[in-house]
């Protein structure tokens, strides 16, 4: 939760008036948000999401982001819709900062969510996939497996002083990913990062999926595996088998899984621990002195790693054909 | 900035359900108040803050802050309503700590005002003074000249690694204070702590005032002193002579100063000066490691002390009588 860059009444004024956006009542910097500074915006023509987008966001990946929402959003998916200003694009420049206004979404994000929950985020990723479907531009996952060894390194010998026996434990993961990775698998649009924060419901149901800051190209199944990890693990690492079958059922309803995406199922779930696992190595061992965010434990990964060892079929997750 | 306590949407559903709000839509941390976690709040039947009163709060204080901020709404003051829930209290408990909803304000927080800014905050001021006149409860002000010797104390031989000379500096002030501070001043409920950031603005109109955490029963005129030092002086701290006029003229447009309250004018600007020199100056020597809140520097308020020993009359402030 932070908010990196203080932005004074008589800039967001400036920067405002080159929007149709009425004038501006009132705005409040948003403590959540690791990567970016968001702020709630209220104007008289409605309410917002403002972002300046911190040094973790490559600001050439911008317009794949802001392009994808919009495409998606024109698609009918609930999430937000950049706003362009008077020079029709969604990027602008505030504080220095690129800064992008988007829709406000109402919703609620679960802590802890349930077999119902996750049956509505299942369908809701086979509708983002089915909606990105024939989004133009394209990028790189620059998390994906090939990333995973430079992560690992730059941990380094520091790994086995989170936990004993994690530095070996990875060593051995990481090669089996890395000679096994499937490339074949029917790719496009994955979100990326869907977790429970970044998924919002009113009530029963879902009513939008938040920051696409992480979205890339890759295997459509890779974007499931990752929210069997996300949301079908309790808080003690114990893999919910109802969760994930209501999720898996869910994301069927809309996209049938093909049989070469079940067959790979463990070991993309695999992966997907590995990449959060090194991603929270990496930052938990570099937390700046004096920082705002809290880095997230990489220890919940290496649990969920021991389920995914032992898992050896789609129907270990709940798949059920 | 901060968000101290974390509310689950659990947590918060139950605590709702205790009000008349309709279904909650929205809710987000809000990245400011020093004292306390806020929550940008919208349920369909409208937009509020959720606060949550972290320890700086004396608990035994809060039925005084949420009936003032009730007093004043009804007496007419754009100022947030406190929300009663079903037991008709404005008072719950959420997440271990006391809580309140209160209603929405829109407006904008000015970092620069201006002279037309001091104008619009001096009749303000004024009329929050008279909406307050007949409200019943009180509560002594704890950071008045009593105070002081204390916070000084508690300061002790560190104050003068903040900047050379300053404990002697606060020293002759204080006796000076202690000696001569005027104890017969017409007295009501003072906002006490009415900072740029607790005035709210939409264009070049008030829109509103925030945050009573600080309101107490202590001299009117100290209120104006205080606003003085908080709105009147420019970044390199030199009074702004023009401001000053425009915020005492605002001020007595709504309510007259009375003679002892000219007189006293000077010497309770050197008060209030002294007032945040001290509780800054103590903040700024014990900033825990870690803290999410950057400590205010306390060289303005020396800075301000110079100009105020200087100042002989409440001309010098831009009374015109």
């Amino acid at each position: 939760m932070a908010v990196y860059t203080e932005v004074s009444d008589e800039a967001l004024t400036a920067f405002l008036s080159e929007y149709d956006l009425g004038s501006l009542l009132s705005y409040k910097g948003i403590a959540e948000g690791v990567e970016n500074t968001n702020f709630f915006l209220h104007t008289t023509a409605g309410s917002y999401i403002l972002t300046l987008y911190e040094k973790r966001v490559r600001e050439e990946d911008l317009p794949f982001f802001l392009n994808l929402m919009g495409h998606l959003y024109r698609a009918g998916l609930s999430c937000p819709q950049p706003v362009r200003n008077r020079r029709d694009t969604a990027l602008g420049s505030l504080c220095g900062r690129p800064a992008a206004i988007i829709s406000f979404l109402e919703g609620i994000s679960v802590k802890r969510p349930t077999a119902h929950h996750c049956r509505e985020l299942g369908r809701a990723l086979a509708g983002f996939h089915e909606a990105g479907r024939d989004f133009a531009m394209s990028r790189a996952n620059s998390l994906s497996v090939d990333a995973w060894r430079p992560l690992f390194e730059q941990a380094g010998d520091q790994t086995d002083t989170v936990a004993p026996g994690l530095a070996g434990r990875i060593r051995t993961d990481l090669a089996l990913l890395e000679s096994s990775w499937p490339r074949d698998l029917p790719s496009g649009v994955i979100h990326a990062d869907l977790f429970t924060d970044n998924v919002f419901f009113i009530g029963d149901d879902l009513s939008g999926i938040i920051d696409f800051y992480f979205a890339c190209t890759d295997a459509l199944a890779y974007d499931l595996a990752i929210c069997l990890n996300a949301w079908c693990f309790d808080a003690e690492g114990r893999y919910q088998r109802e969760m994930g079958e209501a999720m898996i059922a869910g994301y069927e309803k809309r996209r049938r899984l093909e049989p070469g995406e079940v067959e790979a199922l463990p070991i993309l779930a695999r992966g997907a621990a590995m990449r959060f696992l090194l991603t929270r190595l990496v930052d938990w061992l570099n937390v700046p002195s004096g920082a705002l965010v809290q880095p997230k434990n990489p220890l919940d990964y290496d649990r969920r790693l021991a389920f995914h060892r032992h898992a050896g079929h789609a129907r270990d997750y709940g798949w059920s054909g």
